[in-house]
């Protein structure tokens, strides 16, 4: 029998969503929900499923047994709230909420909630990251001293963005999450250093950096940076260093494996996030939607619960603290 | 309602394709066959399934909807001809056959065959070569003026293929069928050279250069060697540039994305090809697999059709012929 | 007429300066100064030079016109105040000194002497970040957003210099050396935060990160990291990125031109600094060794005058202030 | 006293030249040759050094103890066998001659010369070229099983040589000269293949691939296409890999060190062969003149030898005359 899956939010992240829904054999992309009477016409045209203008009336449905939602940040609390009500198993795409206040409620309505409830921290999918995870815990990798991980991006991105979200929570809260999970334990200071410049006029951040002090008392250094130039060959340069007390390991940015050099262009695309081949959809947003039905199949924990995405969430609110108090700050 | 599998033959690469139906929701991997009774015990253990020790019984057993074969290449063309004689769709390991004569008659079988048949040329599937495929498609980049491919790896590997397989038929084959797919045309000469220098007392080749010319005059340039030392790094150092009339394109090696250093050891781990997180496959097999049930459910036709396995191995055969007869041959 | 110099203090480091003038036509690498006996007749039977053991003597020597001061930290200060009394022209090995008092005497001594007088910033003389000063000037690059720049290495290092030099005079005053002169302005402000795990029993940081504020508000984030584990195959992992309102540049590590890989050893030479062809010096230190020389037969202005080389030493005190207080410091 | 310099032929490559000589104290730039009136009078004008129309009269001049002949190949063996008359210590740009009767001819006259003679293959003194050549030596790597080396560039390269110079002398000299270096031993066959398709109007090769195959059964496969696009941002795409029986050596780009992008252009510059510091030349070509003005004070054995060069002219022969019969030749 089917899984019937719906999508909230059919913009550019929710089409990837359901394009990789209608990858899974025996996976049904039963419904998709948008506000935009254009695009929702394209999408019904597209995918042939049924379609909802209101995210309510699509979670009422009980054919649907799971959803993505993958709306504006500050309407996350009250969709989770609905998906919740209806008993939806929930992938909901990061950040936890817009306001630290909101994730704590959702934090609270969902840690024991008896479906799958996650977020949508694609890393946690991706071999890269994995990996070092996994080497930290066969101790292959020693006790952490430090980490640098950088998350940079061309000037196209934050244009869209304009009003909607900010560096910290949009960008750097990739890698908050992922050091979290690596550290395995409590961030406990956070001191912030950031520019406005190419972006002043549209009040956010050019430019962060972010030293995450540890329980374990090791320290991250956090860098997230999206004025890039738009002819930008890379895409997203993300990198990371861990340096421990047995080795090190480097995490090498998402361009690496094929680059084009034509005189329309110089790309170097991402091969690791949401690459498609013949259409299909690869890459860690496959892996963590496959995760995501895998545990709605066979009822398993899902890699990031909601304390994980809360955390996260608390993280960039002390960063955002430290740049407007100008100190390092407590958590 | 689930697709039934099986898996012939549970050496190293039939266990990634047990491990990779397991991940798919509701495929059931159904049975396994392996004719050494220690692994089969294991495997019986491990995985829970049915089991058998010979591969026709196996493929007698009429639950089963499809077959990945993952056999030595000298038997190949038997267990297809039993997998076709029970209405088997089928999944075959590459290459199509070790001799030329039993690659021919297996496309003589399989055809017209009116089930899926395919074989596992797991860089069609590659992210890096498929965007090469699109670009060319899409006149992104232009006529193909020439292409160097290299696929280079330590010596543990040929050490374990004594006997069974050599450079070309196991290595070179991989880099034959994306040219030839990226060519859209046929092969028409071929001059290579080879050595056995560390192998020669097992009378394999270490080295081999292949310069492949085809029907619109763009030359292939091909390297493949085994014997890097044990110790590299790099486990598969695979390589590809394509210059064409308008730009020229990259493929970097698979261990692009995480590096490892400790006093131990120091390892590039294989990113692309058949990586693990969390216990669970990803990368160009996944994908291979994903397509190869895709087909299954839904009637598509496979992306690699037994004429394309057919060409690779003539153009096997003209490598092993022009370094035999020292000089250019025609196909 | 040859140009006669000395080499006062023929450690590792010293020993490349002599390499270095006995390279260049018609200059004459006319004494060695060593305080070890063995080395000294190690120094003797090598070059062929007068030997002293006395830098005093060795300075009184009429018949010198130019030294390299290659001394411990702490012995800067003196050994320049008798250079000056004797008129030579000085190329002193980075830091000014190891005192903040002592480097400001050194200033003040300095700064209108009539002979050359520069300290070893080698990175001035290095392409990479030549390149990038150039196209700040030429308004290539545009105004500085940010800077990352890192510089780390095996824990052999540090081993060396246990009590004679910690992680941020040594190694990261490179960066804030030309990160200053890619700024064009002063340092106003610092954050740092250091760790001390592997090296802690000698009392040295394993890390510093800073965050240091320029007048123009660009910022710059800093890594140092002398613990990367003995077997690194990379022996300084140098990195740079400054974003710009017109673009930004990248450096990438020394060591990228040459890998070996045996079973003996992995190995990325560093191709940049000090590499030797045919047993000549070759890289950075060979371009400041000739431009000292070109100054002295010239009567050119230095490269980097001592005004710059207090500076970084103001930046390194207060990174030294700034970890000591917890809190971010002002110059 | 100084070394009296002359430069025959003050365009691109002379002009790198002159500078050379300019930057290295005590040598003096005493003269320049130059044909074209225009370039001559810019010449006068900005080295301030005797200018001359005819290099004849030039090499007549008794003041001139060195030159530097920068000609066109065509003009190679005359303006040698001029200097050589003359007695002048002499640094060829290579190749040693365009036609092999002309090559040999010079290497009959100057075999025994009792001045300095030598030619411009510039890569001997590139870094990442000489440590394989110390490894080897040293036996740090084993014997030579293979090499793969590429030398590839944007068509602004072969516009500028229209009917002056073709791939194989121009550009696939380097490779050849340098592997000839580390095998030791005599080339005995070589299969060619090339292209002509952007160039075929001007009947220049895009494109040629070279087996060689040495007298120690080692194989080298050279690549060297000058057609990448004019954008491309790697000025100079060469590799090499060397697989040995212990171990392996790769040697990366020339551009690895520095990465500009802007909205303008994006740009990996050179920063290896003739790279600009402050104004003044640093890099391999640096190195060799260097090299050559040691040779001439100190009376040293150049690095490169007459029979040495006329060996790399006898495989360009051979790549030639392989491409035009079809098949494999010997030499």
């Amino acid at each position: 029998m089917s899984i019937k899956v719906a999508v909230i939010g059919m913009g550019q992240m929710g089409t990837h969503h359901a394009n990789n829904y209608r990858k899974i054999p025996q996976v049904e992309l039963y419904a998709c929900c948008e506000w935009n009477d254009k695009r929702r016409a394209e999408v019904a045209e597209e995918y042939g499923c049924k379609v909802f203008k209101d995210y309510k009336e699509c979670l009422a449905d009980p054919e649907i047994d799971a959803v993505s939602i993958v709306l504006p940040d500050n309407m996350h609390r009250e969709a989770v709230e609905y998906a919740v009500k209806y008993g939806k198993h929930i992938l909901l795409e990061k950040p936890l909420a817009k306001e630290l206040e909101d994730g704590k409620a959702l934090y609270e309505l969902t840690k024991d909630y008896d479906k799958v409830f996650t977020v949508g921290f694609l890393l946690r999918y991706d071999y890269r990251f994995a990996a070092i995870k996994e080497a930290l815990e066969k101790k292959e990798l020693g006790d952490i001293i430090h980490i640098y991980a950088r998350r940079n991006s061309p000037i196209v991105g934050p244009r869209r963005y304009i009003g909607a979200s900010d560096l910290s929570m949009h960008v750097m809260i990739h890698d908050i999450d992922y050091i979290n999970w690596f550290m395995g334990c409590k961030p406990v200071s956070v001191f912030a250093k950031g520019r406005s410049v190419l972006l002043a006029e549209h009040n956010m951040k050019d430019v962060i950096y972010a030293i995450v002090t540890y329980e374990n008392g090791a320290i991250a250094n956090l860098e997230a940076c999206w004025v890039l130039p738009e002819n930008s060959p890379t895409i997203i340069d993300d990198r990371c260093e861990i340096v421990t007390t047995n080795g090190v390991a480097y995490v090498e940015p998402c361009d690496k494996g094929i680059k084009f050099v034509t005189p329309q262009k110089i790309l170097y695309p991402d091969s690791r996030h949401w690459n498609y081949v013949n259409g299909l959809p690869q890459g860690d947003l496959s892996e963590e939607i496959m995760g995501f039905i895998n545990c709605v199949a066979n009822g398993k924990k899902p890699v990031v619960n909601v304390g994980e995405a809360y955390l996260a969430l608390q993280v960039v609110d002390a960063i955002e603290r430290s740049m407007k108090e100008g100190k390092e700050v407590t958590l």
